[in-house]
Parts: structure tokens; C-alpha cells; sequence
């Protein structure tokens, strides 16, 4: 079902080190200890300068190991790399990982031509490269753990049911690091570096089906194979039901520039890289902090049924942030039911409100949190719960806190809760038992909401339908070659725009209904096309030299009869003759003036990592002064279409704004559907611009086109 | 220059504790222990039931003390505490705090009579309270300290810049103590729980002129007295130059139900309170975790002089996510001079990019971070550092580490400097010698960026220029006459909407351009109007029980002639009569119909906290398409209303939108203050809603207008 090309690197049968040293610093001789106490393959060491290192025999080279090596580390630098891999592919290895930097990343020539030389010997013996420039890969199932930190430098989490993919290493030894001091449960870990092979979709495609990882953490930056990866999250969150959480690094032009220094990858824009996500059903989070509090709710329960949240707290303020935060988020504080409020009537003074949030006051005791909890959770009055258990206040004793916690946690296992608490040693104590515990606390209750709307998100992630069974349009046969040939036409006489005609026709062909027209190349021309048409026309001068028609008398409109038509030729001829004296013309467009209807505008782009988009929004003069764009990769399925113009302003104007008529929004949805496909199949079409796009309650007409066509 | 109504609070000549007892958890016993170890002036216990509390005589009332008394601290349950005022009021003190919940907070009857009660008898001797429902007082420059936590269950901070305002005392403990932990300075700190009388504004008067406050923390729900609010931060921010930062609890509707319960205040919108704020150069934060990290820089350092930032990492992945932050919160990350790459060249192998954010890698050594700090900072390249210092890899040696960050800080002791680090016990200490030392550390990249970046808010702040002297139109003198006069009949009348043509009328007497209108009861009216207004003119009917004029043909556009107007009148009867035969028609207004100009709105409307708030955006149809309003409080001036303009997309419209006309900005503008004026002087008008105001090349001119008024 997978691809299973990084499973060498989760899963080998054995292991090699190649440049271990007796030194205490040396990485391989970090990587040998961290293997050799709990990697359950075989493994060897190579190194011919030493007989034995950590009591195990040192090879002379890899060559001279008599047993099958799986996994290759190379823990050398990288002028020593490429022999090392010689080596390995003879031997047979089917993978290898390069630590070292040194390679591309730095930008010389040697660096690059060394990573060159490393991709071209892996090819050559079908050998998979992880790195370079990477801390490799961790699996808690078998041991294997290529990071190359001591204990001491880099504690590792207990087994649980996070993944981690991070393109940086440094923030995978961080996250690794804080996981365990956080009783996160991490199962498995991998860092690609300058991914020359394998890499994130890779990792997710061999995740997907790992039965010990039920959510996978991505930290990328640069995005290379934008569609794959969509494909390969898709796979995760719509396969497998596994949700995927993803913090994008270099957001910013700033960002992307360090990231271009940092793994030599180009960054695209954020606004196209989130809609790819939310596409994937991947839940995109906003910082490093948010990931982190999402992992640790994520690893002590299950998933809420519901959004409704109860929030139980001795502290009215803190009560009222965590709700803010709450609702905010999407999340619900419903309020009790009758049988919850029959039950704890009498049981408390006046002052206390037995509304959610349950503000219980700075008296509160530890069994009344309890009793409210309980009384709640049986009455099925909510799905999670956001406890803030102030310990500063002496009615709170700090063993009957944690006990009561404790209570509520057992009756409820899989109950998503989250627990508020701060205050002097009596807090980071409380903090501490419950985190050993398994159970999540949060110093403040922002994250804590926060963190608890990411498990609502995952939730709905595991349960969202993909749209894989859209509906697409058909489209003519002939079509493909008939753009291909105009195309070609203006690629070949220099024009990166196409002609006002060729656009319509282009349009035509992929089945767009566009206002009717006809092109005129003299006098004879204009009459037949303008008897033809009927009238009302407009008249517009067809060249490749002039960008502003207006602005040179090329355009007129308003035509009503053959005279009238035949004088605006004879018009727009002198005028061009006047003011573009060198304009190359071909000819004078009539077409069919198209009256009322709303204008909304439908277009297209492509993205230099997820490939060709199409958006849709208010049209005509309002282009510029709302912003009003909605966004999908192309192609997309006349339902998607629909959706995508339920999201934007334009559809209160189509739906029939202030008791005018309704447009016929399943015809918009059409041209935005065929202009998807147009851009997907035709790579050479840099841009598109159909504006306005007049909607009408019987049809929607395309009226004006603009193609911007490119080699490559 | 300040009213001082709280400063007998923070700055007590003595005080007696009512209802301490030597038992250990009695909350008067706590404070005494407190106020005894560190208060600086007399300190006096009453306890008719004991001779001795603590060493301390123990008197057997208010009464029996021979000597002055300033402050009573009532810590004794509510029933008891009206007794204790009276004694306080008899003795001459001069404020008292009450601790004890019971009070309205209950919601109970007996609740609000206690409230009533103690209100009335400190009102009969002048007597100022702090409470009832608080935790009172803290002054770390003459030991006040009320906050009845022993120092194991809430730790005391060191004295620093800090200063915090806190409606919830649950919180102030929690951030008092947090502030304790992370080495943050705090001078002074209040809550007033249900706030009879001493509330934020009395405590930000005295904080203003505090000398050893230099910035604020509030923490507010509701807000009751909007604009004395306003007045007071002003005082504070552009008055001291003291930056102010703020957290608003209640900001969703699930929020307020909590504050509701919580202190008896209810919460107005979110958006007016935003605005407020921003009126009044406060910061507004959006979380605890941010205000308390702001808190972490604030009281470490000094403001940053430029928003340019350096970031320095041993982390790629954490330069990328820093930079990020950074940028897309405003400040820079700009890149260094070429006196840093020619001093830096050759220091460092080619892996490692001299760029902003320097990325030193994983081999980075601590020297090389100060080498690169130091040149940046000697070169003046950065106002300020972010550093990621992780010191996970071996190179990054745990003491030298922390020995080049303090040279760096030593030699630039008010240089703005956030370290992150994160990892292992390493880690964990480094942070620990860092914080000791006074150097604010974060575990993640995004929180020091958002704390950066609110510093530079405060440095902004302090800086920023009040537009008080704005200029304000002149109103006739005799508008507000008659707008009472329009108004009190409308109310008479038992109308809360004025009818066409009062509205007009309203906004001609305030001086706002109105287009031509005149009001006929007959025929003969109809003429001379028609006659006196030119042509083409609109014709509405005039009735205070027709609200869609439209739908019952109360409405004709496009009158060209007398005798137009004349059959437009008798057509409107006619359909009145037919489709609204109840109505009460007082007549038919005919308005001279204004051409062409750029359809806007100015609005205005009465929030409940803030009072008048005057607004601005697209008007006509798109008034509802798009979201596009700026919003004031009122009375504005011409230049806070061309301001407001700017903010808008109307204004993309208004400055001569593809290649059309300028409108008369000045016109517009003036119309906005000339609305916010008649919103400002006259409370029974409720909302006012001027569209379309027509605004074209020459001037503006309100076209329609609603206004609603009521009693009260």
C-alpha cells in the first residue's frame, strides 16, 4: 500500500558505523553507544586505525564485514564520504546516512560538486541517502537512533504515539529533548538535512502505515515536490485517519531568505502553502510553541467527541481567559444540564456560580472540583475538560489536588483534559506529579485552550470526507491540441501574451462560454461579423504591441448598427495609425456586448512548489479594492468549485444581493472547474485572467480574457 | 497633578489589622506576618478575643488606639464588616480594604445590601475602600504587602520597573509569584475585586506619577467608566511615558457570562475596547503568556532605540522560526554592514552564512557568538539581540555559554537581549544562571520574538504623539436647540426614529452638507418645492409607520419636471393609502438627486462602556459586502478624521480610484467630526447612520440618514 522507501532507515535488519573513534566526542563513537544499549539488529564499526572501540571489533573497511549491512552510518566528513559510499554500494547496503555538512548547503562549488558526487554513486548502486547534513533517524520500537547527542545532552521521550519529521535537526534534538522532559510519548523521529533522497514524503509514506504512530509533527521549510507532498499528507489524514500537524518555517521573506541559507531550499508563498495544507486535511500550526502543547495533549488521551468543553477553576480570571481562548478557537463552555444543576444544588455557597466556566472561588476544595467534574462527565454534560487547580490558596492541599485529578483521570481515561497550575513550589509540584502522571498541565490557560482546540482539530481531521469523488467537466478531445497549437504560435513569434482572439478561443475550446465575437481584418470582415453578432458590440484593435487599448483609441463601445460598426474600424485604424504608429496590428475584435450581471473574476497561476492554482472573486472594479480571493490547487471538481465561491464576498453579491435575482452559480462554478483544468494541462500557461466573468441568472460568460504563456 | 485617591493605600503611614488571630490559616495572621517582617510604618492588630497576636498588642478596638491610623486592613467575614467601617469611619482613617467575598459578587440580596451598606458608610466619612472580594495591596518600596499568601504558597518578586492593576486577585497571585520564579522586578501591584470605590483609574492616577513604576500591567474585565479610563492611560502613556500594556478578559460572549459571575461587571465589544485602548496608546496583549514574557524583557533591560533585531543561532531551524516572528510582528531582521562582513570575513568556515539571522550551525562555539554580537553591536548593525544559544551540541561548552552572554551584557547593559535555550539538564541550568543574572530566557524562538517585539511597542509608545490639538469644526450655536427640540418631539410622539425629514434637519443644523430637500403636505407644496429645488429630484414618503418605503410605492426617483412631481405625488398617496392604509403620512419629501460621487458611510452609535463611537467605510450597496469600518471614539477632530479615512478600503476609492477623481477628502473628513460632535452632545441619540454620503471632487453630501434616538 506504501511506498516503503525510508522503511531501511526505520527498520534495518543490521548497521554499520563508519568512522567511530575511542574519542568521547567523536559522533560515531555517540551513535555506537546509543545503538549498542538498545538497537535490537546486528552492528558493526568501521574504522581500520583501531582494533576494537566500545568492545566491539573494528572493521578495516565495510568491505570486510562477512555479514549482509542494511543501513550504513557515515559518520566521516564529507571529503571522506563519497569512498565510504563506494564501499557501501559494492557491499551491497541499501542505505546510507550522511551526517556531515559540508555538501551543498554551503554553497561552493567543492560542496555542491561533493553532494553531486554522493547522489551519482547512490544511483549507481540504487543505494537511499538520508542527509546530508542531517542527525538521521530515531524508532523507539527498535532501538535504532542515529542522534548523535548523549544522554546527558539530549534526553529520550518514552515510547508514545507521536512521529516527528523535521527538516531541521537542531529543532528535532530540541523537540526530542523537551519531550521527554515533558512525558511526551515520541515512537518515532527523522531529519532529512539537504534531502537529496529521501525526505518528507518519503518519511510520511512510511509513517503512514507504522502502526505504533497515530499523529505525525512536521517542521518544514522549503517546499520542493509541493503536489507529492499534499498527495503523501493525504494518504496520512484521509488513509490512514492519522492527523498531521505542521509548523511552516520562513513565513516571511526574511524567514525564507535563512531558510535559503540554511537548507538550500526555495520558500513559496505562506497563503498557497496553507491552502495546500488545509487541502491535505493537514492542521497547520502557528509557532514552535503551539506544537509543542499540541504534542502533549495529544500524547495523554484521546481525541474529544465533541467540542464542548467544561472549564472547572479556582480562579474567576484565569476561568475567563480559558474561555476567551476557548470560543475564540472554535471550541464550545455549554452550559450544564438540568440534572448536573439538580445535583449540586445546595452543595455550594451562594457565591459560587454553578455556570460554565465554574468559577468554585479562591475557597474551593480540591473534592469540590472533583464532585463538579464527576457530576458533569456523568451527565454527559461536556467532551474535555480544562481544569484550573490554583494551588497558592490553603484550602488546596497539594496531595488531595493531585489525587482528585488523579480520581477524575482514572474514572475517565480517555478524556481530553488539561490542567491549569502556577504557583510557587506548591505548583511546580503539583505540575510535576501530574506530568509524570501522563497527564498535561499548561502554566497558563491560553495554551492550555489553545492546545485543546488543536486536539479538537485533530478530531475532525480524522473524520473529514475527502472530496476525491468531485465531479470534473468534460472537456473536448480536440481542445488540448487546439491550445497547444496557439501556444506554440505565440511562443514562436516572441509573444508571452496571447491575443485578444487566441485568449477566447483558448477559452472556447475548454468548453467557457464567452461573450460571442469575431475578428475583422478588413472592411468586408467587420459588416459579415457585425450582421452575424447582432448588436449591441463592443470593438477592440487585436495587437501584440499595445497593452492599453483605451489609452490609444483602440476600444469602442456601444455599437449598434453596421455603419456604425464600419466607422469604428475606420476609427480605431487612424487612431492606432496615430498614437502606435509601429504597433504590429492583426485585425479588430467585435464581440457581443454582454449587459447586467454580477462581474466576479476567475483565474489562475502557478505556484513554484504546488504547481498550477485557480481562484475566484469579486470581478471588475472591485478586483483591486476588496481582497476577496479564494485559492485551490488545479484542478478542481465542480463541487470544490462551489465551495470555493461560497467562501468569498462575491457569493453574497451572486446568491442575489438586496432582492436582485440569483445567479446561476453552478455555471460560475463550471468556468472556474475548466479554467482548472486548462491550467493543468497546459504547463506552458503561466497566467490566467478572466475579468469580468458576468454571472446572470442564466448563465455565467467569460468577456474578457488575459493568458500569459511561457517556455518551460 | 494627580488625584492621589489611591496613594493612601500604597502608601500608608500605619495600619491596624481587624480579626487577625494567632491561628496559622487565618488570613489577618498571614498579613500581619507579612507587614510586621517589611512594613515600614506603624503597624496596630484589634482582636477583642486575644491580649497578644504575634508580640503585638492586640487591641480590643479601633477605638482603643491612641494613635493616628491611615489604612484598616478588614479581615474579618463580610456580615462583620460593616461594624469595623463604622469603628474605622468614627477613628478618622482614612481608607480601608476589604477582603471578604459575600458581597454583590453573590448576586444574593444580602450580598448587595452589605455592598450598599458599606458603600454608604464609607461615603459618611469620607472614607476611601479598596475591595470588597480583593487581595488588596502590594509595595515592595515600604512593604505594604495585604496579599494573604504565605511567601511558600506565592513568592515576592525582587523590586523592579513593574507595576501591575489586576481585577482578578487569583491571577495577580499566580503572576506575582511567576514573576517571583523568573527573576522579574515588581514595585507594585492591586486588585480591587468588586471595586465600590478605588478601581484601575484611581490606581493608574497614582501609578502615573509613582517614581519606581516604568511600565503597567492591567489586567481588566469589564470596564465600566470607558472614557475616564481612556483619560487615565492617556496620563500614564503620553502624560508619564509610561507604556501601559493590557489584557482584556471577556472578549467572547462565553468570556463575559464568566466575568459576569466573576465580578459583577459586564463587558462591552471587543473591537470598541481595541479601539479605546489604541486612542489611548495602550498595548493591547493578546494572552497571559504574552504579557507575562513581555513582563520576563520589560523589567530586564532597557527599550530598543530601532526595531532592527540580529538574531544569532547554533539552530538553523530556530534562526528561521525567530526571524519569522520577528518580521511579521513589525520589526526588522536588516542585514549587517560591510564593516561586519569585512571584520567577520575569513573567521569562519564557508558553511557558515554571514547573513541576518547568522546561522552559526551546529559546530558553533560560544566564542563565536560573542565575536559575531560584538562586531554587529560595535558596528551598530542591531537594537537588539535575539540569541539562540542551544547547548545541546559538545561544542557549546555549558560555562563558556554562559560567560559570553554576560560579557555580551556587560558590555551592553541596556541592550534589549532575549536568549532562547532549551535542552536538557544543560539546558535547563544554562536558563537558570541566565535568569539569575537577569537575562530573560525563553524555551521557544516565537515567544522571544513576540516579547521583542512588544518592547518595541513600548518604545513606541513612549514616543508616540497625543492629537489632542486637533482641530474641531465649529457648530452653529443654535444646533443643539434644535436637535433637543426634533428630538423631544420625536420622544413625545413615542418615535425612537426621526422621520426624513427631521433626520436632514439634525444633520444641516450641525453643519453637514445635506442634498436640497423640502417637505410638501399638498399639492400646492409639492410645486413651489419642486420649483425651488430644480430638477431631477427623488420623492419619499413621510410617515413614522412606513419603514421600506419602497415596497409600498412610497418612493420616486428620477422627477424631471413640476408636473412629474405632481403625478409622483398623487401616485404616492394613492399606493400608501392601498399598501399601508394605517400609515400616518405626514407628508412627501422631495430631494434634489445627487449624481456621480463615491458612495460612502459615516456612522455612529452609543457602546455601552466607551460612550459615542463615530465610524466610517463603503457606503451604498457594499456597505454589507464588504466588512470596511474604522472606528473612533467621539468627538473626533478633521485630522483623527482623515485618519480614520486612510485606514479604509473607501479611501483606495476616494483618493481617485483607476484613474478617476479625487473626492474632497477635507469635505468627508469634516462630515465624520461634524457627526461625532452632534453624537458627543447629545445623549439621546442612539445610532446615526449617514448612507450614502455622496463625496465627489467638489464636497461631500449626506444623501439619507436614520438616526434613532431614546430616553435616558
Amino acid at each position: 500500500m506504501y511506498t516503503a522507501d525510508a522503511k531501511v532507515f526505520f527498520e534495518p535488519k543490521s548497521i554499520a558505523i563508519v568512522g567511530a573513534s575511542p574519542r568521547a566526542d567523536n559522533m560515531g563513537r555517540v551513535i555506537l553507544s546509543n545503538l549498542k544499549s538498545k538497537y535490537k539488529g546486528e552492528l558493526f564499526v568501521v574504522n581500520p586505525k583501531y582494533d576494537y572501540i566500545e568492545g566491539l571489533r573494528s572493521y578495516r573497511s565495510l568491505n570486510e564485514i562477512d555479514k549482509d549491512v542494511d543501513l550504513v552510518v557515515v559518520a566521516v566528513n564529507a571529503a571522506l564520504t563519497p569512498s565510504v559510499l563506494e564501499d557501501a554500494g559494492k557491499k551491497g547496503v541499501r542505505g546510507a546516512i550522511i551526517f556531515s555538512g559540508g555538501f551543498a548547503e554551503t554553497g561552493t562549488e567543492e560542496g555542491i560538486r561533493l553532494q553531486e558526487e554522493v547522489v551519482s554513486i547512490a544511483k549507481r548502486y540504487s543505494m537511499r541517502i538520508l542527509g546530508p547534513n542531517c542527525i538521521g533517524v530515531y524508532n523507539s520500537a527498535n532501538g535504532v537512533d542515529t542522534f548523535f547527542l548523549p544522554e546527558e545532552r539530549m534526553r529520550r521521550p518514552r515510547p508514545g504515539p507521536i512521529a516527528i519529521i523535521s527538516q531541521s535537526g537542531a529543532l528535532l534534538a530540541t523537540l526530542m529533548d523537551w519531550a521527554a522532559a515533558n512525558n511526551v510519548g515520541i515512537s518515532k523521529a527523522i531529519n532529512f538535512g539537504n534531502k537529496v533522497d529521501i525526505d518528507e514524503i518519503d518519511s510520511l509514506n512510511y509513517l503512514a502505515g507504522a502502526s505504533d504512530v497515530k499523529v505525525i509533527l512536521m517542521y518544514l521549510e522549503g517546499v520542493t515536490k509541493g503536489r507529492e507532498l499534499v498527495d503523501a499528507i493525504r494518504k496520512v489524514t484521509y488513509g490512514s485517519r492519522k492527523p498531521v500537524l505542521v509548523l511552516k518555517g520562513g513565513r516571511t521573506a526574511e524567514g525564507s531568505r535563512a531558510t535559503l541559507s540554511h537548507t538550500a531550499s526555495i520558500a513559496g508563498s505562506y497563503d498557497v502553502f496553507k491552502e495546500a495544507m488545509s487541502e491535505a486535511n493537514a492542521i497547520v500550526v502557528e509557532d514552535l510553541q503551539e506544537m509543542f502543547d499540541a504534542a502533549k495533549v495529544l500524547s495523554s488521551g484521546a481525541l474529544p467527541r465533541s467540542p464542548r468543553v467544561a472549564v472547572i477553576t479556582n480562579s474567576g480570571g484565569h476561568g475567563v481567559i480559558a474561555t476567551d481562548n476557548l470560543v475564540s478557537r472554535g471550541l464550545q463552555v455549554p452550559q450544564p444540564s438540568q440534572a448536573t444543576l439538580d445535583a449540586l444544588k445546595g452543595l455550594f455557597p451562594q457565591r459560587v456560580s454553578l455556570r460554565n466556566p465554574f468559577d468554585l472561588t479562591g475557597d474551593a476544595r480540591p473534592e469540590q472540583v472533583e464532585l463538579v467534574a464527576e457530576t458533569l462527565l456523568s451527565n454527559n454534560d461536556a467532551d474535555a475538560l480544562l481544569l484550573v487547580a490554583l494551588v497558592q490558596p490553603p484550602t488546596m492541599d497539594l496531595n488531595k489536588t493531585f489525587d482528585t485529578i488523579i480520581n477524575v483521570r482514572k474514572r475517565h481515561p480517555d478524556l481530553p483534559l488539561a490542567v491549569v497550575t502556577i504557583g510557587a513550589s506548591y505548583g511546580e509540584k503539583l505540575a510535576e506529579m501530574l506530568e509524570a502522571a501522563g497527564i498535561p498541565t499548561f502554566e497558563f490557560p491560553d495554551r492550555a485552550a489553545r492546545a485543546l482546540s488543536d486536539l479538537w482539530k485533530c478530531r475532525l481531521c480524522v473524520e473529514a470526507e475527502s472530496n476525491s469523488n468531485d465531479t470534473m467537466p468534460t472537456v473536448n478531445s480536440s481542445a488540448a491540441e487546439l491550445v497547444n497549437n496557439i501556444i506554440a504560435r505565440a511562443i514562436k513569434e516572441g509573444r508571452n501574451k496571447l491575443l485578444e482572439d487566441e485568449s477566447l478561443e483558448v477559452l472556447r475550446a475548454y468548453g467557457i462560454p464567452v461573450a460571442d465575437y469575431c475578428t475583422a481584418v478588413d472592411e468586408d470582415d467587420v459588416k459579415s461579423c457585425a450582421q452575424g453578432l447582432g448588436f449591441p458590440l463592443v470593438m477592440k484593435v487585436i495587437s501584440p504591441d499595445i497593452i492599453h487599448k483605451s489609452d490609444v483609441g483602440g476600444v469602442v463601445l456601444n455599437i449598434n448598427s453596421v455603419d456604425e460598426a464600419t466607422s469604428a474600424y475606420m476609427s480605431i485604424l487612424s487612431n492606432v495609425r496615430l498614437r502606435a504608429p509601429h504597433a504590429d496590428v492583426r485585425g479588430v475584435l467585435l464581440q457581443k456586448m454582454v449587459r447586467d450581471g454580477y462581474e466576479v473574476m476567475v483565474g489562475g497561476a502557478r505556484d513554484p512548489q504546488f504547481g498550477p492554482i485557480v481562484t475566484f472573486g469579486l470581478g471588475g472594479l472591485l478586483v483591486e479594492l476588496v481582497s476577496d480571493i479564494a485559492m485551490r490547487l488545479a484542478p478542481v471538481g465542480l463541487k470544490q468549485a462551489l465551495q470555493m465561491i461560497s467562501t468569498t464576498r462575491a457569493y453574497t453579491l451572486l446568491k442575489g444581493y438586496r432582492g436582485m435575482q440569483r445567479a446561476n452559480l453552478e455555471s460560475v462554478a463550471e468556468i472556474i472547474s475548466r479554467l482548472s483544468i486548462l491550467l493543468y494541462n497546459h504547463l506552458p500557461i503561466k497566467e490566467v485572467d478572466i475579468n469580468p466573468v458576468l454571472a446572470r441568472i442564466e448563465q455565467a460568460t467569460a468577456v474578457d480574457a488575459r493568458i500569459i504563456v511561457g517556455g518551460g
